[in-house]
């Protein structure tokens, strides 16, 4: 499984060998939290063989189970963005429209969500009622109902003011099949919109780290989107908002889930300015940087013009773009045109470049 | 709302204006966590008004919902135990147990769960592997699958090792209809075993406070127990498993919501001598400690002895007790007979005796 060919750890846990290949030391770092390759790892070799057989397949995003005769989409995020408050949303949009976004990543229309909050103490009411004002707007807008929810304190100095968890719970349409494995070769690869800018946006307002810029958060519910580019009848064979790790790690993903490679043009990618040069002060690349109100779509070659032409129509999707093509031609990897002709590989991240972006 | 006459102090948050009734500063403190009358005022006075028309109802421990003709329940549950580990159990169990049993108190079979991890900085990754196995193990032996998950990481200083989201979906059949609103004058009022076991383990290990004591946690998974009690075809009216603030708490919640009175037997309550001596130490009150593998049912009292009969042969009802009545006196109050004869008020609990037990 290494591809550094460094040598796996055991962690023996009672009898127990887990065979978690460990970069650095037996402990977590924050790698592990940035939806790259650490990520993946926590999750193939730890979370995965301890869960045994109570584990259904990959325990990814958002799964689709079909109880008591309905078919669902259920999934869960923690959020624990910092600072909770920056330009163009918070922590509370962050949390009901990831949530939102993943359920509607499987196709499903979003119905009813769960909030659970681990608030510090010491957190002044007036910073957790505007944040809880910012869920109840959101789930508005979202057209999620808040129907169950749970509060937990913890002492002073542990926590971070607030840390938001949502669950929720979606229907999919009995034909509707999507899911990174769907991916192949001539697909067309679309992106909804502009990239880059949430993960711009709060490092933008990070302490020991503002620099002036107009960059707003994307946060933004895009079921609506799904719905409209469902409704063209179009096969859409994978949908994925690319947040941690950006549109870097979700493609990689989806290429290694598909065992197909992904051709870009780099050319093509939507990159406001306002990102570019935030990237090019911090040394950061926008195809890595987290987003949360975009998504990636792999759509049937003859049905993509149509599918474009949709999205473009959607006020989440006037910048929407085709970005390059799903290829039989290095399964399991990334690969870009640059602007000046070349071609470079685009790797899963290790960890994150930003942590605590959402 | 205020019964101690203090006057609310309004929380001005753009311009809207949250009528929070604090007790002491504007700020949380941890008795906001304690599932007491401070938890019922955050909810009541400041995640529902800033909710808005987004929430639903009473944002109760678990909602029943009906999507695609499927009758459903979901709930949701943080677990932010300190320490991690103790006496018959981890934060692993409990995270399965607990959400697992706020869906079969409204009569649900428990089907899926989510399980989202916020994991701090530098937290040994065999501790992570030992509490993810509890969850896989809990998860078997509660016949749930786990289906979905989030792992998010925080700086060290942050967190406090490992806090663990679960939500969770389970079916209700057609006729079942558990819910607080239920509890009636003339409802027998039943427990399934000794109470204050899970409180008192926790505490007993708990850094700067360690006694010697051989009670262990009695988390459990309640839904076998709750199917064997409704195959008995016995009305149900109200199921509440008594997690923070004990079964003073549930009770108090179970009173104000149907407006009725409740009327205990101390001497029916069954509490083992172990929570009765570390209680008698530390100066608790039994009936205000934290437990997580017990049940309380109204039940009609036409019922009530097959009922109790059926949880008695039930591994987790063997201890199982008839503590009380449903009154039409003293409407949304707990009131016990003491054991030498006179009765006294058993209040709803302000904050939490014990902090971050579950």
């Amino acid at each position: 499984m290494r591809e550094d060919g460094a040598a796996p750890v055991a962690i023996d846990v009672e009898g127990w060998v887990c065979p978690m290949p460990l970069r650095d030391a037996p402990n977590i770092v924050m790698g592990h939290g940035g939806g790259g390759a650490m990520s993946g790892e926590l999750i193939e070799h730890l979370f995965l063989p301890a869960f045994g057989s109570a584990a259904h397949a990959d325990l990814g995003d958002s799964a689709v189970v079909t109880l008591d005769g309905a078919r669902l989409a259920f999934s869960t995020d923690s959020f624990v963005v910092k600072p909770i408050v920056f330009p163009g949303g918070t922590i509370g949009e962050l949390a009901v429209n990831g949530t939102v976004n993943d359920l509607a990543m499987s196709g499903a229309r979003p119905m009813v969500l769960s909030t659970a909050f681990i608030l510090e103490e010491g957190t002044a009411l007036a910073d957790i009622a505007r944040i809880a004002q910012a869920v109840g707007t959101a789930a508005l807008a979202a057209e999620v109902q808040l129907v169950t929810g749970d509060t937990k304190v913890v002492d002073a100095g542990h926590g971070d003011g607030i840390y938001i968890n949502t669950a929720g719970i979606g229907v999919v349409a009995p034909e509707v099949d999507i899911r990174p494995q769907r991916a192949r070769p001539g697909d067309v690869v679309l992106v909804s919109g502009d990239i880059g800018v949430h993960g711009v946006a709060v490092l933008s307002c990070r302490e020991g780290l503002e620099f002036g810029t107009t960059v707003l958060s994307d946060t933004a519910p895009l079921h609506g989107l799904v719905a409209a580019m469902l409704a063209t009848g179009a096969d859409v064979h994978v949908l994925r908002d690319p947040t941690r790790g950006g549109v870097a790690a979700s493609l990689n993903e989806i290429a290694r889930a598909a065992g197909v490679g992904v051709s870009l043009d780099e050319r093509q990618l939507p990159v406001p300015d306002g990102v570019r040069d935030a990237c090019g002060l911090l040394g950061l690349d926008p195809m890595y940087v987290a987003n949360e109100g975009k998504l990636l779509a792999f759509v049937a070659p003859e049905d993509a013009d149509r599918v474009l032409a949709t999205m473009r129509e959607h006020p989440l999707g006037a910048q929407a773009a085709a970005i390059g093509r799903c290829v039989a031609e290095h399964p399991g990897m990334v690969v870009a045109r640059t602007a000046l002709g070349g071609t470079r590989v685009v790797d899963l991240p290790a960890g994150e470049q930003l942590p605590r972006i959402c």
